[in-house]
């Protein structure tokens, strides 16, 4: 009988790598609740119309995760992202105060052809300020993606910062590309294919040379904003929305000061529904793309309520950050248990007694085991020491009629015999 | 424009509702380490094969979601509950040291008609222990589920166990049932319809009038396993599985000592895999059914791995809790927000020396929010204190000038203005 599998492209995740993985949504949802954000949930399921006519093309006609009930014959989608879900949600609840600011850490589906990092089922980790058009809400959205970085254990990165409002001013107004949308595809090719890459595949689309040859240049402007947006308005800054989004930008980001963020004329993001500034976190190594990315997308909520709210916000990417930090020697899944005390049984008779001393340490707060597959204390003490258990408490018939408990530190090697009364202090201890 | 809704049966949860559920989810987590459970997670979607043949007729026909891939044309079902998941897992994962004891929280969907108290996406809190067929892991099981539920706030509740052997002993063996299942179900309602109500559905089945007599005897044998499992033994106790399943629960239930255990008879369960001791607890107000369930089921991994392994476990009916906790005041959705202070600009000018404030109590610790709507001080001061934060901070000219915040303690009253350098402190203290 072969072992039957997850659902391919799907994941399961055993103690060593929840471990890992619970640890760091902490450390996310305690920045996020720093930051003045509460939590929500949505349902993994909506109705298809939800979610049609949200996110462009490809991703609708191919990524979304789509069934009809065959009970009620309507259409469900498996939820696509947590922005989407926001959005019907904010529409749902008109009562909700502004600015809200919520962030939400939940499985999303892509119906992706699986390979090495991209999985059906991953969790993404959200947050997002509603109801606020202002520059300082998308400054304390970079300024949250730098914090949200760090306190994952990271230090080398960057967040390149763009807007939509400049690249559809300059190319599509100040350039005059009436079809921009392959002009951005062959761009956000910058990091993968290089200058050349991207100045061949803007040649094949039959642009003018002199047109090719500003893009080229256009998107070689990358810097720390107090160089680049000066320059941006010198050249552009008598369009309309060129000079809206400079002065956004430099409102935002002049609050964060990081010589981490960098205005980047390349960065496009893929979405649909973005409006106004855009940003995503790259590390310095290992090259694996982006590790955070979000917007601002002033449209978006009114599609469901019908009047428009701002909002813009920011996706950390855990799953890419888990494999890097894996690769960087950041995070090992070392640690196989959260137990701490394993109480080994050296004789039946001793049972109850040691059940005793068990429910002593879990009440002490100690996270303990007891023997129950009647295993020998030999056998009983290379499996604990085998998951990393760093306490036995070994009981015997002379611990049963004394009323203690041997309590042995696998690290030091020390080996103290407590009173019952006094068990839970001594473990506490050597845990230290 | 109507507002758009979440799915029929699907909730969202706003920040108060997850706030507490979050706590509650916390509180199980703690108790499940406690006792040596380590989290594992496996996904929303499994093949439906991994699922059909587990769960008995109406669940496979009606309650579970399962669709058709439209790609692939494979099909898919939405996990039923963390049970048989369970079971795939440690079947795909053959290396697993055992016993192997997990606990999962995680999201379960089922095909329900939507009512008060009845969801299609509902939160499931299991804690099983696989590879133990001893007394002393059902024991183990039986005592996290008081430990669980007292620390959700209850104390006034029963543990109902029995053992499907001593359901198929008596019902089947010694009272000659052929056909037990309908009177299984009968039984099963004793709860809802009270002994008439059971009587008449026996009597219908058309069973002797004897037969019925006894089954009646037997399902009012309820009570401590001190008194019940003997009188038990005294009648059927020549019957093997019988006297197996007495000797089995008077181990196990002799390390719990709880007077809130009972056996009883009548508690029958309804999943198909169970296999040995059954449990169930219930609140003694209010009278909403059963808020934890569970059993063992030596039989279901041997489904997925070809070899036996037996398995033991409990589910904390998390959704039935909540609702009744809110019903009793147990719980209340008081707070609003995780954030303690708000950061109050009183003047737009001095924005960018807020901003610093805000700063400083978020790397100090603080849940803080600052203004991102540019409203005026009143307003921003108004919110707050609808949202329940329990700290403005002030901070206009004189305070950028002057180097400093003013700390407002909304419950106290009092009013502080601390140096920049201090607000951390100042603030952490009147949150005390």
């Amino acid at each position: 009988m072969a072992p039957p599998r997850p659902p391919r492209g799907f994941r399961d995740f055993p103690p060593e790598v929840m471990i890992l993985r619970r640890r760091l949504v902490s450390r996310l949802e305690e920045v996020f609740e720093r930051y003045g954000f509460d939590p929500i949930d949505t349902p993994a399921l909506e109705y298809w119309e939800t979610l049609a006519g949200k996110y462009g093309e490809e991703a609708e006609s191919r990524l979304i995760w789509r069934f009809q009930d065959p009970w009620s014959g309507r259409w469900y989608a498996l939820r696509y992202d947590l922005t989407v879900p926001l959005a019907r949600f904010v529409a749902s609840n008109p009562g909700l105060q502004m600015p809200f600011k919520r962030y939400h850490i939940g499985k999303v589906w892509r119906h992706e052809e699986p390979q090495k990092g991209r999985y059906r089922e991953f969790l993404q980790c959200d947050a997002d300020i509603v109801g606020s058009p202002h520059p300082e809400a998308d400054g304390e959205v970079v300024s949250l993606t730098i914090d949200a970085l760090e306190s994952l254990g990271f230090s080398g990165f960057r967040v390149r910062v763009n807007d939509r409002r400049l690249l559809a001013g300059v190319f599509e107004e100040e350039l005059g590309l009436s079809n921009p949308t392959p002009v951005y595809r062959a761009v956000d090719k910058l990091d993968k294919i290089g200058e050349e890459g991207v100045y061949k595949e803007l040649s094949r689309l039959g642009l003018g040379e002199a047109t090719v040859g500003r893009v080229m240049e256009l998107i070689g402007l990358r810097g720390r904003p107090g160089e680049v947006l000066p320059e941006i308005a010198r050249r552009y800054g008598g369009n309309r929305r060129v000079a809206e989004a400079v002065s956004h930008l430099e409102e935002a980001l002049s609050l964060v000061e990081d010589e981490r963020v960098v205005v980047d004329m390349s960065l496009v993001r893929g979405l649909d529904y973005y409006t106004g500034p855009i940003l995503e976190a790259v590390l310095d190594e290992p090259r694996i793309g982006s590790v955070a990315g979000g917007g601002r997308y002033d449209g978006l909520i009114g599609l469901f309520s019908g009047r428009e709210i701002p909002a813009t916000g920011v996706s950390i990417g855990l799953e890419r950050i888990i494999d890097a930090g894996l690769e960087l020697g950041v995070y090992s899944l070392d640690r196989k248990t959260v137990t701490r005390a394993a109480v080994v049984v050296l004789d039946r008779e001793a049972y109850s007694y040691a059940w005793r001393v068990a429910s002593e340490l879990r009440r002490g707060g100690v996270n303990t085991r007891i023997d129950l597959s009647r295993a020998s204390g030999q056998v009983q003490r290379r499996k604990a020491l085998k998951m990393g258990i760093e306490i036995l408490v070994f009981v015997g018939p002379r611990e049963a009629s004394r009323g203690t408990a041997t309590v042995y530190n696998v690290r030091s090697g020390e080996r103290v015999e407590a009173g019952l009364e006094d068990v839970v202090k001594v473990v506490l201890e050597a845990i230290g």
